[in-house]
């Protein structure tokens, strides 16, 4: 992987303003196209950007409040107006299906299959994976929000450096082994002994590629667990950190220096705010100021941006 | 009435182009606005236009088909978390209530009232009235789709001309008739004489301020029926006329000519076609053309554009 881009396409909350569409963002790694979350007019931002809504492979509802999830229904539509032929994977809290059948009830005549995945509620602090698939794994946690929210890490097994064929072969890893210590995976042998990646690669990055995206919610544990040591954390800064934070935590929402906290205490390397409330255009630079002071290396989202991540 | 005002949202047919968005039209009689469908991505137009989504009065929704109606849920949720207070009127057919349902549970706890009017599927040839409502009358009637569309027919009594007290005197007529009469409607007394507005009215113009709104239909005898005589007939114009009738009626859709013809026949004052194919992107010119064989005073609608409509 050359590099993992990420494309912001909706950033506002709630209600969109003149610059800020509703919740989106466009991931792609070279071969998937991604979406995180999917608010009404999505699929216009897709034309803008240049990429056919029938390139979509993924999308990723983290929770069913109409700002990030009315514009699914006619990016399906658009997608069967516009022939196309391949399956596409929606997951989400468990309601979705219900959603999306009422409004296209010619799902079953659909030229293209719609995989729903329903995520039931669980209240575990460990992510659980929701997709594995050659390179990429999904997993999800659920955060603090007034409905079941869930927060997605996207994990890259990517390699993480020069493979030492020798030192493997001198320690006797079977070759079926290599691929998945190359690229991060820790392994467990037959013979009990415990491998990690750092036995065998001459490393240049610690772990998968891996981001983190919240959709809504108050600062949270879970979030600082799922977004531990990642490249990227997209947290929600739907208020300055002006506000009182009981006042925002009780509406299951973060502030930006909220934000700024979790992405230091999980270790983050970067920081993306977005979910921005509309009492804010044009007052981005104060709210950045706000979150830089706990931490860093953030960033404030604007629609259409991209951020290009580079693994090494 | 100084003037009525239809402003195009969004004027493309099925999916969105770079230049037209999905499905809808604004209008604004000087005291309500009115929006005609409200395709995915209504509530961003009304933000370009400048117009608040809380100052929407009615929405008539032609038929079910998403392109028409997913900008719905969204519009409503954007009115509740903008503080809207006032009632909203929504008309459609059977199923709207159920599809708005699934999207937006928490309808019930909305802070204004939704008042849902599902239409019942009628066959009848005339023009069924909906709302009636001082000087605004609403009906509809039935057009030839893929599935229950209903043609819209708007209908503001506004005074014809110069009323003749001396006249109505003259010939006896209750005072309690005289603005009816003023307006545009035929009385009957109670003994027995029909009176109509040419008796006791210098006109200047010759009935009630009328415009009509297909949706999506083959030409059809029941358009002709509610447009007769219409100041402005806005009609799909899916396809040009170079396509095969068969082929484009059989899917309930019409070509450029065909809505000329309609147009023609109903011997409406204007025609405007909307819902123009994304296929003829830049190739508005020669739709036009076509049309205008046909029918001379047509034009072709572009997002965003206003027609100011004079009633004298």
């Amino acid at each position: 992987m050359k590099w993992l881009i990420i494309q912001f396409l909706g950033t506002s909350a709630g209600t969109p303003t003149r610059s800020r569409g509703l919740p989106s963002v466009l991931v792609y790694d070279g071969r998937r196209y991604i979406l995180l979350d999917c608010g009404e007019g999505t699929q216009y931002r897709l034309l803008q950007v240049g990429v056919s809504v029938c390139r979509i492979d993924i999308v990723l509802i983290t929770h069913l409040h109409g700002d990030h999830v009315f514009g699914l229904p006619g990016l399906i539509s658009s997608m069967a107006l516009l022939g196309r032929v391949k399956n596409l994977k929606i997951f989400g809290p468990v309601g979705l299906l219900d959603m999306l059948e009422s409004c296209i009830k010619f799902l079953n005549t659909l030229p293209f299959k719609v995989e729903i995945f329903e995520i039931e509620d669980f209240n575990d602090t460990n992510p659980k994976i929701i997709l594995a698939e050659d390179d990429l794994e999904i997993s999800c946690i659920k955060t603090m929000h007034s409905t079941t929210n869930f927060a997605y890490r996207l994990r890259w097994y990517i390699p993480l450096g020069k493979f030492k064929p020798e030192v493997a072969k001198k320690l006797n890893i079977p070759t079926r082994y290599w691929k998945l210590l190359h690229t991060g995976h820790v392994v467990t042998l037959e013979d009990g002994r415990i491998i990690r990646p750092e036995d065998v690669v001459e490393l240049r990055r610690r772990q998968p590629l891996t981001i983190v995206y919240t959709g809504d919610t108050a600062p949270c544990e879970n979030v600082v667990e799922i977004s531990k040591d990642a490249d990227v954390l997209i947290h929600e800064a739907t208020f300055s950190g002006d506000e009182k934070p009981e006042d925002v935590w009780s509406q299951g929402h973060s502030r930006t220096i909220d934000a700024a906290n979790i992405a230091a205490r999980a270790n983050v390397k970067m920081l993306i705010l977005t979910h921005i409330s509309a009492r804010y255009e044009g007052l981005e630079d104060k709210l950045l100021e706000e979150a830089r002071r706990y931490f860093k290396n953030t960033y404030i989202a604007y629609d259409l941006q991209k951020f290009y991540i580079e693994p090494y």
